[in-house]
């Protein structure tokens, strides 16, 4: 066999990074479901026809898709959006509003690079039904609590709205057919300077200094207007931000340069960066009114957000959030002192389980104490319980805390009321 | 576009469906951390190296194998085994004994039948160590503690041990290189008459009653003598069955003529079956003791099971079992009285998230209230609220009981009090 290994942009999670993970998919789940939101998995292949031609061009190619044994083209799901359009199509007789998240992999063939991988975990949560601000603000709450409780010390969700863009546009007089190219120039404002933008607007075919002296300033007076008034030309987005900040969310900042690189968007876009580390953005989102409708499902609006579970994960360890997390699920190891104990070892084991302690019993009766002490160290298990013939006349068993290395001789009661703790 | 739908094989999970997975995936998770084994992930794609060749070649054509965009040959885990040879090997730094549960969806192009899909989600518990009976033991009490948990009303895991079954060729004289052939005759025995067995074994070359005449009243003979000594041939196997009595296993019977298809097994072997319905076993596995190093792995024996997860949903479902589990995730409906009240339904909502409470609120101002209710009923969701100008006067809220048709004006803090408990 070649040399043993995972798929570029494919990651193994060990036990220690799963315990991460899981916890993560925990909180979130918790947030998504006080707020009315319902579990749904779609599966891994979907039919091409599903899949192809949803995302436009460049997408397409991002795709695995291949033929199966039975001739049919199939695909891997490069997003939840689209099989969820799927699911709404099929099941006509779901009720609505549609509230459902959805934390699942997707797949996409990108050059990977640093919080960009091939499959990655998705934790989406939409909400399919009638236009209305709550709505929208419901999804900034969600996400704005999701954070806080994943405990994210610094992180901004930037606001905006694709109606107050487009009002840009119409005020630079650019044509309309136009409006997504020059967006996706304005998108980049971050990354580039006024100058450089001013030269991608001029291959594009737009006026020498399009971006300096047309645009920046009327995103300049935009920002001083909400500055002033804490209002935009938009009122439905005025709304949201006012049923948001209704809703707790504090962390959010009206961005009007704000693109959101999809051209789907109908109004308000979410994304939440984080002051470190540089990661790019952690969720991305807004009302999308058409998509369903074009991706096969049926006619009716929608607003939602993707968080990232391996950012927000990435974050998590970086920056050593939780650190007092356990590295494993075990709470003690039951020592193994000789092979002809062992039958009182595994009754020590089965008494602790019952009580509902997570309990690990060495496998190996033969093996040395050092050994196995070695072993629950390398694990990180807090407790060694060790019950050797003197200990087993008596009715006791040492236990034996691993990082102050006190140990004490208490019974099987005492034992369990001091891991109950 | 074409008529939405999935693909054969692959199934939707909508939010009832999932309400049961994920709480059957909690209860499984829970007893596998108790035991100590801890959660890894592995990726849904793998080198096609990886998979290939390693499952024998009527399992490699059920492979999902295709070439990527990178011209390499990729292929979709086809069980978690692989996956895990894969992880020890590139990771040897892993404590050992390893003890991992791996709860995910493998794939396979089966032909499908009732419990039988080509994305199936599989928990799959091993302890990848010393070869010592407490390993074999501790399957075996993992799997009839999570069937107790699941509350599957009537079990059996069978046991036996391919020791056993070898020394039962040896005794009929079979030659050894015949041995797995013969064996999977004898796996038959539940589905096929004593004439059919005979005649299977004829057209393999072997005698014209060689089932009936020797095979048979070998079984029957070791049969015979467990039930006058609860005892075996194979002391190894005596000894797991001893263990995991002492660990609390009571649903478990012997079985000599269990023989479980995969070559691979080395010792014990284990299958669940159900009474009811007819499904075929909902858990298999056994002791394995060279795969791990066949499959690209060290050289390091294991013991293990997988629980299959659909089948056991299947059973969930179809015997009712958990009747009493919500149909939604949600508490209550706070429903919208009118347009302009929409801040205080904000309000309400907001206060009982706040408190816990899993609270959705209803998206549109504008709809009626019978529209609302209905939604409700639709979803299943236990209490309504509603909160007029009457009751935001008096600073009170209608709690409706949407089974019983009882309603009830209180306080939010009264409210609170009664759904926390």
């Amino acid at each position: 066999m070649d040399k043993p290994q995972t798929l570029k942009g494919f990651r193994d999670f060990l036990p220690k990074q799963m315990i991460v993970r899981k916890k993560a998919i925990d909180i979130l789940t918790r947030v998504f479901e006080s707020y009315g939101f319902e579990p749904l998995q779609t599966p891994t292949l979907e039919y091409g026809s599903v899949l192809m031609g949803k995302y436009g061009e460049e997408a397409d190619k991002l795709l695995y898709t291949f033929e199966d044994r039975g001739g049919r083209t199939v695909g891997l799901n490069y997003d939840l959006t689209v099989p969820t359009a799927r699911v709404l199509a099929q099941y006509p007789e779901l009720p609505k509003p549609f509230k459902r998240y959805q934390i699942q992999p997707s797949y996409r063939a990108e050059n990977t690079q640093k919080g960009r991988y091939r499959q990655f975990t998705q934790c989406d949560i939409d909400i399919i039904g009638p236009r209305t601000a709550v709505s929208d603000a419901e999804i900034l709450a969600v996400i704005h609590e999701s954070l806080i409780k994943l405990k994210i010390p610094k992180f901004t969700i930037h606001v905006n709205s694709r109606t107050i863009l487009y009002d840009l546009m119409k005020q630079a007089n650019i044509p309309q057919d136009k409006w997504n190219t020059v967006l996706q120039t304005v998108d980049k404002i971050n990354k580039k300077t006024k100058e450089e933008l001013d030269i991608e607007l001029g291959t594009k075919g737009f006026g020498e200094h399009m971006f300096s002296e047309t645009i920046a300033p009327l995103l300049e007076k935009i920002s001083l207007q909400f500055a002033a008034t804490q209002t935009t030309s938009d009122p439905y987005f005025n709304d949201v931000i006012s049923y948001a900040k209704e809703m707790g969310v504090v962390h959010m900042q009206f961005n009007p340069s704000i693109v959101r690189g999809l051209d789907y968007y109908t109004g308000p876009i979410f994304e939440t960066v984080v002051d470190e580390p540089a990661i790019g953005s952690v969720t991305g989102g807004g009302r999308y009114d058409n998509l369903i409708q074009q991706l096969g499902g049926p006619d009716i609006t929608a607003v939602g957000t993707t968080l990232g579970l391996d950012r927000l994960c990435d974050v998590i360890e970086e920056l050593h959030l939780w650190s007092d997390l356990p590295t494993t699920v075990t709470t003690v190891l039951v020592s193994q002192f000789s092979a002809d104990l062992s039958h009182q070892a595994v009754a020590t084991a089965h008494a602790l389980r019952t009580a509902g302690i997570a309990t690990e019993l060495y496998q190996d009766p033969d093996a040395k104490l050092e050994k196995q002490l070695k072993y629950a160290l390398a694990k990180g298990i807090p407790y060694l319980m060790i019950q050797g013939s003197d200990e087993i006349e008596k009715g006791t068993i040492i236990l034996k805390n691993l990082s102050t290395k006190e140990q004490e001789s208490l019974t099987i009661e005492e034992v369990i009321v001091k891991l109950k703790q």
